[in-house]
């Protein structure tokens, strides 16, 4: 018997009871082990659950009761949850979470920790939602070099995006939809402006490169200046606008960012719509593969928590923890060196885009009523993009990365 | 230090050696032990290669050394690579293997022998190539219960049927083309016939269900019928013809299969293109995943049997392994009671289709020039589309089911 604490009974503490308790014998036939939820740490009380008698108010309960060897953390935010999986960790517990917040800025050292302890720290949910991601990276990728990691991390944008896309209405109006609909929060910043994507690609980077990167020392943007305009330019270059985090390697240097993207329809993740996530991944052997599925809600989420801790429970005694180092100032790359497609959006008439051929490199435009043309240049760094401009003494109306 | 021998110094074989040699610090830094071939049988010698002083020819210099802990089976085909499989388990090694005749056939056998003798069988590489998709069964979604699994398992007639779509050319050409870019075979027959994906489901059904289909045992249709006509109509049907393999529980049967589908836009699997595979699982938490890239390939495929290597090494000596069972003939549901859409092309004019409505439940339908309509219908079994069909008085002229 695995006895667990699930520490915060929000919509994913309640989802991983409910899964643990819906499919209780498929886990036992699985496992050979049954898992038993002895502890819910809340503040408030659940008198009409069925597992209301397990609420306690104390965290010492569960850190002193030695029956315990798994800990599930999902209360949100950083703390108490960073000073709760310390302690736990402390008390040679294993800690799983779903608490993206948490890994990004206190990953390397609670990672360190469990290692010393000779238990698990681990986060399947906290990217990705229910997707499988963090484990295969570790385990089915362990003999590739990560070449970079791209991908849809927020259901939320990726719905706003989709609509506007699709029927061609404003930011403003999607989003009132998508809050209409319960999936934006009633202050949806972290969401649009890219919080909730920047703390999961700096979460992969660690995972691929073994650095982990502040959230606020990488660039990030987000989408509520994305126009219709915008998203049409897109579909006319064959494209859609996603927001994407995007990690990879320059030089020894590492480059995270998050920031809207024209992406081609020969890229999978151009197909993924509506709440989804899908994370491409390039390795040097296994080349490119696609992860997609529900990147939120409560039991998707769940089912990633309760994988990590029938993971932390099998592998009791002798776990396999990456090695992440908090990064340096000397190990960010510079995201103006990233060398990739670019569209450019610049103003004149058909003669005019065939004159800034030569400098950007590009096979074909399309040219608009409102005195502009665009095209998808040859891979450029900004500073060779800024030079193109000057070079060809085009003015620039707005430019957009491609993720090819 | 790992000591494996690797069986079969073909594509896969040398692919192998090639990940390990390349990739060599990384594993070892991510592993914390590194692996070395001790061992490479084959009937050729390789005086050339830089291993060709680890190839010997008889199986039994490695079943002997107890310094080899696992064992690499890439030699395709049925025997003697199951008797060299079943040979080294009984010796206490581990055995991984990309050799999907050999666990379409023989994996509950393998699997019990690999488990009384407290080692591993792993065959990640056996579906979907280099693709995570049989550990993330495993491990990631071991607290769901597997609804169903479908996909592109088959990376030739996925490229053959893009060709078809995209360019509206016969199966020949296509299938000629398929040949001369060294996507298909000389004789196609096991990849056009539907054999290769039959193999790969009949594994997948196994990993959900617990029970080993045999691949003889199940409804297999291959593409060399499939004609430029049906896949124009799947297209106004917003559709494409994808060659699927499929799985799902009928009641307590399972239900397996591999034939051409209508796949709707609003599924991932239909932007699967050219030669990539896509596997989507649907689970009772997690929802809907797809796991997608390259299905086949030297590198891909060996990627995934590292992956299986390292996995064997680590899990020494509390390997996990899933429990199948042979099924009994009462285990297989029939494919007529399968409920989905479908797709039926049926002789008549507009009027016509307006008649038909009633009795297939569609939304919307399309007339060819050549007296057909065609739709999609409600979802119903084989027995209720041939009741429909007779009750209608209508005359097929093809039907396939649709892939939702």
């Amino acid at each position: 018997m695995i006895q667990i604490a699930i520490l915060g009974f929000g919509v994913v503490g309640s989802g991983t009871a409910e899964v643990l308790t819906e499919n209780r014998a498929l886990i036992a036939a699985r496992c050979g082990e049954e898992v038993n939820i002895r502890y819910i740490l809340d503040l408030r009380d659940f008198p009409e659950h069925p597992l209301g008698n397990r609420v306690v108010h104390d965290i010492n309960v569960i850190l002193r009761d030695p029956e315990v060897s798994v800990v599930a953390e999902m209360m949100g935010g950083s703390h108490p949850a960073y000073d709760f999986s310390r302690a736990a960790l402390e008390a040679g517990k294993s800690v799983v979470t779903s608490n993206k917040e948490v890994v990004a800025t206190y990953g390397a050292e609670l990672l360190e920790l469990a290692r010393s302890k000779g238990v698990s720290y681990l986060f399947e949910a906290s990217v990705g939602g229910g997707i499988p991601i963090i484990r295969p990276l570790q385990n089915d990728l362990a003999c590739n070099e990560i070449l970079s990691i791209s991908g849809i991390l927020n259901g939320t944008t990726n719905f706003i995006l989709s609509k506007m896309k699709r029927e061609g209405v404003a930011f403003a109006d999607a989003l009132a939809e998508a809050q209409a609909l319960g999936y934006a929060e009633a202050n949806p910043a972290a969401d649009v402006d890219g919080l909730d994507a920047a703390r999961k690609i700096v979460i992969l980077a660690a995972l691929a490169f073994g650095v982990l990167v502040s959230p606020s020392d990488i660039r990030v943007e987000g989408i509520s200046h994305i126009t219709p305009e915008q998203t049409a330019v897109a579909d006319a270059m064959g494209c859609a606008v996603k927001l994407i985090g995007h990690t990879e390697r320059i030089g020894d240097r590492v480059l995270a960012l998050v920031g809207p993207h024209m992406v081609p329809e020969s890229n999978p993740v151009h197909h993924i719509e509506g709440v989804f996530n899908g994370i491409l991944v390039d390795a040097d052997m296994l080349g490119r593969a696609l992860f997609y599925g529900a990147g939120a809600g409560k039991l998707p989420t769940a089912s990633a928590v309760v994988s990590d801790i029938l993971s932390a429970a099998s592998s009791a005694g002798r776990p396999s923890l990456p090695h992440w180092r908090p990064a340096a100032p000397q190990d960010l790359a510079n995201p103006a060196d990233r060398r990739c497609r670019r569209c450019f959006v610049l103003e004149g008439d058909a003669a005019a885009a065939e004159k800034a051929k030569a400098f950007f490199g590009y096979d074909s435009f399309a040219v608009f009523g409102n005195g502009s043309f665009a095209f998808l240049s040859r891979p450029m760094t900004e500073r060779e993009a800024g030079r193109a401009l000057a070079e060809s003494r085009k003015t620039l109306r707005w430019t957009m990365p491609v993720l090819d």
